[in-house]
């Protein structure tokens, strides 16, 4: 039996951390990721009940190694895999999933458009130790040609399935509200949100309420039975820097906020979901605005992207702007990965984007007070001559020994490396100089 | 004839920019900047008269269309390329000078420490359009074994050739004093300056100043007589996140600070290096300090670098640090490349090092208000699935092109890209909700 199995067994009822910590409880998943943080459990348990932590976890997925998502925690990063129409199966995603655990994302949406969803899902989760996210919509599009076709029951019908499957968070997009539709008018990029364009095809055909907002108190429901993690979808969230901060954004935003009570009523775990493409001058607002709108709840950001002329390598536009918004209080980022705008991103990409990402959030971490005994124990090993445990210390160890391979050979033991050559090696020099009592 | 030479020709006696804005006159190098920054050729003239700009433009480089360097202009890039003992030679260095021109480097500077170097600058500054930098002690340490063996006399001759050469701006580190050593005891990686290292050793050995230092008028003479921009190094860098802003590294920047003024009353330009590694949190106060140190002289800054355990990616840690940098005033970034740390770029990392920064500058170029126009036309090609005109705005139009082709093929007249396919594309919702009229 795993770990957490042990601490879910016997739970009935009304099963989410959420209550339990408002009732005074440490569960064993409170006590698990206060353990991974060095703090507290009871500071989990008070920031859990507060609304401003989340520790995604359904009661159907005992594989979890439960992590916290929130301000007072380190800042979590989310990658995303899954197949597409056009391409990518089992094995590949699978295979993406491996490296996301290689290099250090701490959950992983499945948003499988295509092929044997549900089955790729049930694989995904039932190998993951991480958090598992989904975005309900994506498999209910799977049985029709148009949105359109579907009822407000096949939705919710959807989301009870994800969750009896052991989904630890989905993404609903609750908040695009029919009368916010001519807000985006003024817009370069309209909706770019896939959830947010479906939602707003169906309320056009239909000349009805989103039926994500209709029918919310059903969806917590199934939240609340299962301890499934809201995470409220920006369907209007901006796709380019002209588009960000607008009405359309903000509207909705506001509506997320009063969701989010609905839900913390029923005790059901809430994160907010954010842009998307913003200025570097604009993230400070846009996070004070959704901690103000969303009273505390933690906010979890695509990016967001500081440029949009960067096609190809968006994961760097995305750690800048993933790095600031971590350093005002963004709890969560989302991965982009190099590929963002121009396809499906294969193993390779899915690195490259966790990496970005985890320096962005570890930037932040570091700018905002937490541990800097690996960074340290970096320089050390710097100073020290010391490849190993430079390789060790690294967030790719792989790449780090293999672009030095690449000019000096697998050989570490020479105190210098091919940048400099030892006649201009800084750290040699200055061994000798600390040698001479110099520089002590 | 090159359209520079016209302007250079029938200069004599001091030539420098900055005694030409003094007098109040425009010359060729101003105007031209002014054309291509959009500004008026009056406000150049006044930046560059108070310091607070710098067009490094020796009268030994016809080859040169001017950039300007400052706080007024969008934030420059540049890049260094060169050879090591170990590695490269004059074709791979003319491969790279060409990837830095193709993918938008402002500046280059020539590190060359191996190899034939007076060769090597020579065919890179008759080939360069942008502004060439070098640290004169690299070659100064071709002709011995140690810096030890070296006189003023040798390095004044350095300067003096490199000058006559063309060479557009020179890092001297005269800013490292024999009573600033024993500050660095304390630090985790001592010395990392290369030249800031070599002249600690050359200190300790003769238990005198600093040559630099101490002949700093005669280097002012020479620069004044070619129009060399003086780029005042940072000896005294911090090499790690546990080191950044201690006493070595603000007591060597007021030196600095000294220093400009001396050169500023010899009507030499002058620009401030700057570190380095530096937590997000302290670049705001890093920043903040130089421009008070060193009386608004432009800054300049490698990364600086935000976490020191992304070996392997280090251009995407700088960029981070070179974004948030740029946003609070720094003038120029040095690039980083996916080596750094690790072995001598080649030309795939020097075009990954470019591309990265040149995002970090022009995200900050975008949050302080310059021009977006670029950005909104890439989001309207996206809106309008124009494919080749996303290229073509790409900051890497071959990149690009590449990954799209890797999922989809060569074909771009599809209307979605294989990350959605077309159930899926946002955009091709939005277009249909445009059409009747919902969303304007």
């Amino acid at each position: 039996m795993s770990l957490r199995a042990a601490w879910v067994r016997g739970r009935s009822g009304v099963v989410t951390q959420l209550q339990y910590a408002r009732q005074g409880i440490i569960t064993g998943e409170m006590a698990f990721v206060a353990e991974r943080e060095g703090l507290a459990p009871e500071l989990i348990r008070d920031e859990l009940a507060a609304g401003r932590l989340v520790i995604p976890a359904n009661i159907n997925h005992p594989e979890l190694h439960p992590a916290a998502i929130g301000q007072a925690v380190t800042c979590k990063i989310n990658a995303n895999i899954g197949t597409s129409a056009l391409s990518s199966g089992m094995d590949e995603e699978l295979e993406k999933l491996r490296i996301c655990l290689r290099y250090g994302a701490d959950a992983v949406m499945d948003l499988s458009t295509g092929g044997e969803i549900i089955a790729i899902r049930e694989a995904i989760v039932r190998h993951a130790p991480i958090p598992v996210g989904t975005v309900p919509i994506y498999e209910a599009m799977d049985g029709v040609d148009d949105v359109i076709a579907l009822t407000a029951d096949d939705l919710l019908a959807v989301i009870e399935g994800q969750a009896k499957q052991g989904v630890d968070f989905m993404t609903i997009h609750c908040g695009v509200l029919r009368e916010f539709l001519p807000l985006v008018a003024p817009r370069l990029t309209k909706i770019v949100s896939r959830g947010g364009a479906l939602m707003a095809q169906w309320m056009r055909h239909h000349d009805r309420q989103n039926p994500l907002y209709d029918r919310f108190d059903d969806i917590l429901e199934i939240c609340r039975r299962y301890d499934v993690t809201l995470s409220l979808g920006d369907g209007l969230r901006p796709g380019c820097l002209h588009d960000a901060s607008d009405a359309a954004q903000f509207a909705e935003l506001k509506v997320l906020g009063e969701l989010t009570r609905r839900a913390w009523a029923r005790d059901v775990q809430v994160m907010i979901e954010g842009p998307g493409h913003v200025p570097m001058d604009q993230i400070r607002q846009n996070v004070a605005l959704q901690q103000e709108f969303c009273h505390g709840a933690p906010f979890y950001v695509l990016g967001p992207l500081v440029t949009d002329i960067a096609p190809g390598y968006d994961h760097i536009t995305a750690a800048i702007g993933g790095a600031l918004a971590a350093l005002y209080g963004v709890a969560m980022i989302c991965y982009v990965t190099p590929k963002e705008h121009l396809g499906l991103p294969n193993a390779e990409d899915v690195r490259q984007g966790i990496i970005a990402t985890r320096i962005a959030a570890h930037a932040a971490d570091l700018a905002r007070g937490k541990s800097r005994e690996r960074d340290d124990a970096m320089a050390r090993a710097r100073y020290a001559f010391d490849w190993e445990a430079q390789f060790a210390l690294a967030l790719d160890p792989d790449r780090a020994r293999a672009y030095r391979a690449e000019t000096l050979g697998l050989d570490c033991r020479t105190e210098y490396c091919s940048m400099c050559g030892p006649k201009f090696c800084s750290m040699r020099l200055s061994k000798a100089l600390e040698g001479d009592g110099v520089t002590g």
